[in-house]
Parts: structure tokens; sequence; C-alpha cells
């Protein structure tokens, strides 16, 4: 009866994703879903990411959290729009959340949608929300043995972003180890390894996203 | 239709941790949840803590993860018995998955039931086990906005470890704002400032569970 009712919850979901999708399409909005654990530099990334982009494509930001709006004060002040998700609790975002946020931006005029996920490695990324690609951002300072802990997030995501780069010296963080087992999981995965403070690999990750939506 | 089932399931869940908590204290078993983001330093700070205390109190372990058994193995090399739950995916411990496992122990034996939960900051502490008290470990490489990101865990948590202390010169982790949050989410919680690779506060950490478990 329980997997009965989360089938059918991941089914209205679905439908809704379908929806999302289809809206995106028509407005000619490509939508990325960013995920990671809690404190991985999701919004620092994001802070990094507009200001190279923003003034080359027009871009949105939808802000899951559980209870503040934190991040998305952060988003704001780089005169980004950004619409705040607060899921009262709730470990992930789904597609009605996002159709609901939609409403009250103009998608006609956005090129580019970034949505950051509630802070999780699990339960994110069993929701589609209409996203035309998954990212997932895994700190340095997690363990090289995430990824086969954690399989899911990596399979589903088309890129994973090897962040904090920076404290590599200072963990026993395996980066051989860790690409290997990313390769295994997702043979096509991309992955780009970047640090915020010291600003390492984020032309490359702009690039590669600039790419993704001028071929929209 | 949703809600009322997520009552039923939670309804379900505290039956069977009322039931696991009278065993646990009819056997004289002090049980510890131990909880974080995935990559906060659990398994590491189990080791350390096995280690200091295998030999003054008899301890057993019970490992989450989604699939692997990594964890496990890690623990059952300090000569420890060691329980694995592999959720399949799940993002939290429930109190039936323990009563399960605990099947497999002599309860009467053991001292100290420490409980590792799957990596998440969010889920597991929505579902009582039946443990006598939680425990969240805090990464400072996550960041000190996280305590009101994520307010449930560090509210249902007795203490709070903010670990890897040994990185906070390389971020911007602001440990009077932690602390000041911690202590507005949960006035009487306990916080230890822990490093496994520097063997710092580790001895305080250890001191604090064996007076749990020496007054149960």
């Amino acid at each position: 009866m329980e997997i009965k009712l989360m089938k059918n919850i991941l089914g209205a979901n679905d439908e809704v994703a379908a929806q999302n999708r289809k809206i995106f399409s028509e407005r000619g909005v490509v939508v990325m879903n960013l995920m990671g654990s809690p404190g991985s530099g999701k919004t620092t990334l994001l802070e990094k990411t507009l200001a190279r982009l923003a003034d080359k494509i027009k871009i949105a930001v939808i802000e899951g959290d559980l209870f503040t709006a934190k991040d998305a004060a952060r988003i704001e002040k780089l005169g980004v729009e950004v619409i705040q998700i607060n899921t009262a609790g709730g470990c992930h975002l789904d597609a009605p959340m996002i159709q609901k946020a939609c409403a009250s931006l103009n998608l006609a005029e956005i090129d580019f949608l970034i949505v950051e996920n509630v802070g999780n490695l699990v339960c994110p990324a069993e929701f589609d929300i209409g996203e035309n690609f998954k990212a997932v951002v895994l700190s340095i300072t997690e363990g090289d043995d995430k990824p086969l802990k954690y399989p899911l997030i990596f399979k589903e995501s088309e890129v994973t972003l090897l962040n904090k780069i920076d404290l590599l010296p200072f963990t026993n963080f395996d980066l051989k180890s860790a690409r290997e087992d990313l390769m295994t999981l997702h043979p096509s995965i991309k992955i780009f390894e970047t640090s915020c403070t010291k600003e390492t690999g984020l032309d490359e990750w702009c690039d590669w996203l600039l790419k993704k939506v001028e071929a929209r």
C-alpha cells in the first residue's frame, strides 16, 4: 500500500514534470536542476556562474530551501530574478512546486533557468521537475567514496562538479578513484574540478553551460 | 490523502520505536542515533570514538547506507560488531529497520549501540528509531548557515559536533555565529569542536559519551 501510493505520487509528479518540460521547450528556456549535499557549495557556485553569464544570457533562479530565504537573498543581490520555494521541511523539490513558482516568471524572456534544489544527496534525484539536465556538486571535503554510496544522483546527472578543489591538499580525497567511480556509474558524465574561492575551473564550467543554452 | 498516509507511516514508526526503546531499556543498552550530511565525517568520528571507548564499554554499531557496505567494512576492521542496513535508495533509517537489525545482536551483552544513519541532513531527523539521544555532525566545510537552514535536525539532537575544525582557517565559517544559531534553535544543546585528523576534541566527546552510558 505504501509502495502503491509512492508510485502514484511519482506518477503525478512525472505528469506535471512533462507539462513543465513542454512549456520550457515552447518558451525556449533551458532548465538546470542543481543538486548536492548541504554545504557542497551550490549557492556560491551559482553566484560565480551568474557573475560570468548574466551579461551574456537572461538567467532566472529558483531557490529551494526548507525554511529560510538566505540563498535567495544572496542571488537577489546580484540583480538576478529569483523565486524562493520553501518546502517547510520537505527534503526535495517536485514538479508541482516548480510549476507554481514559474507562474511568477515571464518565461519567454528567460534563456536559462537554474533551479537550486534542497541540500540533499538522496531525495532530489528521484524527482523529475521538467529540467533539461541535472547537475550535482560534490565537495572534495565530502570524501571520494560518495559517488558509489549515493549512486542515483550521479547516474541521473549529466555533469558533476568536484568543488572546493582548493581543499584537496588538506584532505585524503583520491581524485583518480572518484573519477573512476563516476565513469563507472555514468560513462558519459562530464566532470569539472572547481574552486569558487580560487576561481578554478569556473570559466570552463560557464563555457560549457553557455553552449548548452545556445544549443537549445 | 497523502498527508493522512504520511501520518499513518509516522504513527506506525513511532509504535515500533517505542517497542525498540522499551527493549533497549530492559537490556540496559544506551542508543545513539548519529546523523549528518554525506561527508560530514560520521564514520571517521565513529572509528576514533570506538578506538577510545571499545576497551571501556561493550559497543555495537548499526550502519545505515543506501547501497554499499563500505562504512560497515571500516568498522568491522576495528573488531567491533557491526550490522549493515542497506536502504536500497531510502533516505533515512526507520524504527522497523532497527528492530530487524537488533534481532541479530545480543543486546544484553551490549552497553552502547551506535546507529550511523544515512548521510542526510533532512529526513533522518523525522524518524524516531527508539534511540536515547540523537547526535548531529556538521562539518566546518558545510558552512555556518546550516543550523538555520536545516533546523529540525539541530532541534532534535542533544549534541552537535562541529567537525573538521582543522579546516576552519581555509573557510569563511563563522564559529561564533554558528554557535549562536545553534543556541537559539536549541538552548540546551551540547557543542563539541572536533577534528579527527588532528585528534582535536575527541577526548572531551568520548568522556561525555562515557558518562551518558554509565548514567543509564
